[in-house]
């Protein structure tokens, strides 16, 4: 079965308080960093996973959108790349 | 001054535990995901920044390995991308 390897991108919405990202943001700027204008800091979720491309897709879908983020508040993007094929 | 998308992308090391990702992937295994094979989270912090290209490349290449990494577990890549020139 084809194997791939996705990426979740998952980012608090724009319209959202981000706590995270305002905490890092403010470090910066009392180190002097004052040419950060903004900074948001969200999830990288990386998986391997086995199936054909059509059934893949459907389920990182579901996923991206139920375990891996809360869609009330947050935007997930998906990348998917196929990396090795085995049709024996 | 030229206005910089950059997001840094902040992975923990293969060899090292990542227990987050451990969680999320358990979950989605007792929830019949049985065909992810790996899952690891790490965090994609976005930044806007003004300045010239080197020294804002030089910026996040300190940035990237001081604050917003741990280099002695995590790797951090950097995307950066020009969005707005305003040489007036």
């Amino acid at each position: 079965m084809p194997e791939f390897r996705a990426v979740v991108h998952v980012m608090v919405r724009r319209a959202i308080l981000d706590p995270q990202g305002r905490a890092v943001h403010a470090t910066l700027e009392r180190l002097g960093h004052d040419n950060v204008v903004d900074l948001r800091v969200g999830k990288r979720i990386e998986l391997t996973l086995h199936g054909e491309r059509p059934d893949v897709e459907a389920q990182l879908a579901h996923l991206a959108s139920t375990i891996l983020s809360n869609p009330v508040m947050e935007d997930a993007t998906i990348e998917l790349h196929e990396v090795a094929a085995d049709h024996t």
